[in-house]
């Protein structure tokens, strides 16, 4: 991995780079689109060589329970598996392991827990999950973490994290392969002295790239960015910075602005298979009865192919009627919408206008009752 | 419409040809692709381009329900609407009428019906369906007819296809629009007689196409044969012959030997949802086990997008986990086979080798347990 950073903002913290990866370059800040279980819910994979930006992110615990990463690995990788061409990022399972709650039980050693496939019971070290990430061959590989839950007092936040570094550790060991790109993860809950803290203990292990984890858990938007800004003031200037999980268009703006360059969310997909289309004015919902006659695309303007050849009436008719080609139009364009806005992000950093560009854009995505 | 013979076979009934619609020509014998509500479910009608053959089949009764079909005329017609640069054929709603049993009421003036989206009331008669067809706006548009239930006793059946005669003539009366054209239905149950009887009343009336309907709901194959050998007989010889809702591929080619020239079957499209996978060595079930390691593609040798890009494994990892591409992938074989299977029939017919096409097909087809 080679990261080279092309521009920083004058004022703000905002920076445009570029990431090269074995299935090629990355212009930062970027988007990843998630395909959990190997696949971007609805779209065809050669489809994503035009809606992502060269990179999707897939999951690590999700694979390992079905087909299994030693499956994939027979397979040739997960590239090969899934026909993408693209680069891959792999998250390690931290979260969703964690997410199970009742289901699993915490140790030094690692995480126990049970398939909510079927019950089985199986356990994630650091070195497992290396070897999982391993297997399933991603261009980018996150290290094992706990992800604290929210909310989460001091105390639990600070034993949590400094067990998440124990185990960072233990992954940077572990890790090998040289073909692969291995990402440390900053944790902290909301506190930023954490949030500090973490970060200054990630960085002395050392890693290519660091991740911000365990943020969008439920915490209020001013309490992300406090604890964020903490994180990203520890962080070295010249390795690429990941935002986990975050976010929608108004929370990329804010955190591009406190210094990241790489995200991902299941929210233009998932809102997309429920109806909520991004336009450049604001999020609509395009089941509302005010659309069953507007024969204007889902955003005018917008090249993509769901508004090069389909209707907002066509397409609420396809949600009233529950068909698949609803989520597949309105994920394709809301993934079309990621892009172009990551597109557009980068080339106001690289005008050094991104301050102009962030007020614009929020003044008018956030400014109006978009139903019209 | 004009329609024009080909070929006829020398030692079967079996016929190549070309008929020309407003939306392009057609190579028949053909298969259409269903898209009852306007959309072949999973599809990018883009897509479809490739998939079908330059006809699809819609629904009146479900596209009048919703969106409506004054709608639909407002949008410019099916074609616009659903953004589709083929042919459309709609069917004119008696089947789905009649299968709504407990909710409908039949009398000679027409079909009273409780919507089963909303419970509200509808009629449809003759010149409603008429209406109806024409604001859609497809290009082979057909007449309202009862579909009797099976099983039926010879008198009622005989009842019902009279009715459907004196529908027809309504029907044929109410159709003014010279750019679309009007088929009629012949009717009749299992019974060859009535079949004939049905045929011959239907060409009475005169119409620029013919279709059978009624069959494939539930009799065995021998009855249906049958009756579609007794009102085949009947049908002239230059007007295209259309059999309504037939099917897997072994009654397609049986039906090609006994002088059809046009299809519609919602199986591919159903089957491969459910992961059944058509090859031309017999259908397989990508869910089975059997699969969890097979790279090869569906089927070995095939052209289409999901073969060229995409393994049996990963599509079965698809099924497993539920995920929309694994029905988008399964549905796009499927119908690349089907135009495959018909191109292949077509051939064999202008060969005059048809017979050794057809015996050849069915024995590797049927004879194999296919699951390797």
């Amino acid at each position: 991995m080679i990261f080279e950073l092309q521009f920083l903002s004058s004022e703000i913290d905002a920076r445009a780079g570029r990431l090269c990866l074995p299935h090629g370059e990355l212009l930062t800040p970027v988007f990843m689109p998630v395909g959990t279980r190997a696949t971007v819910k609805g779209i065809m994979n050669d489809a994503l060589e035009e809606l992502a930006s060269g990179i999707i992110l897939s999951n690590a615990f999700h694979l390992y329970l079905r087909p299994g990463a030693d499956l994939i690995e027979r397979a040739g990788g997960i590239h090969k598996f899934m026909n993408w061409k693209g680069n891959v990022l792999t998250d390690s399972g931290g979260y969703q392991v964690f997410s199970l709650s009742a289901l699993r039980r915490i140790s030094e050693e690692g995480v126990s827990f049970q398939s909510p496939l079927d019950g089985s019971y199986h356990t994630f070290t650091s070195e497992r999950v290396m070897e999982i990430e391993r297997q399933i061959g991603a261009d980018i590989i996150m290290a094992f973490d706990e992800c604290s839950p929210y909310p989460c007092d001091h105390d639990y936040a600070q034993e949590s994290l400094e067990r998440t570094t124990r185990w960072a550790a233990r992954c940077r060991r572990e890790f090998q392969d040289d073909t692969q790109t291995l990402f440390g993860i900053v944790q902290g809950s909301i506190y930023p002295d954490l949030r500090l803290e973490s970060a200054r203990q990630i960085i002395d292990i050392g890693f290519a790239g660091y991740a911000v984890g365990g943020l969008s858990v439920g915490e209020s938007k001013r309490e992300m960015l406090l604890a964020l800004a903490a994180a990203v003031s520890a962080l070295p200037v010249d390795a690429p910075r990941y935002l986990m999980g975050v976010g929608l268009p108004e929370d990329i703006i804010n955190c591009v602005a406190g210094g990241i360059d790489m995200f991902d969310c299941v929210l233009p997909a998932r809102m997309g298979r429920n109806g909520t289309v991004f336009t450049m004015q604001g999020r609509l919902n395009i089941r509302n009865a005010v659309y069953a006659e507007d024969y204007r695309p889902i955003e005018e303007g917008c090249p993509c192919p769901a508004c090069q050849g389909y209707s907002r009436a066509y397409v609420r008719h396809l949600f009233k009627c529950g068909e698949m080609l609803a989520a597949i139009l309105a994920t394709t364009h809301n993934l079309a919408f990621y892009k172009r806005l990551m597109q557009d992000i980068r080339q106001a950093i690289l005008e050094d206008a991104f301050s102009d560009y962030a007020a614009d854009f929020l003044g008018g995505y956030l400014g109006g009752t978009y139903e019209k």
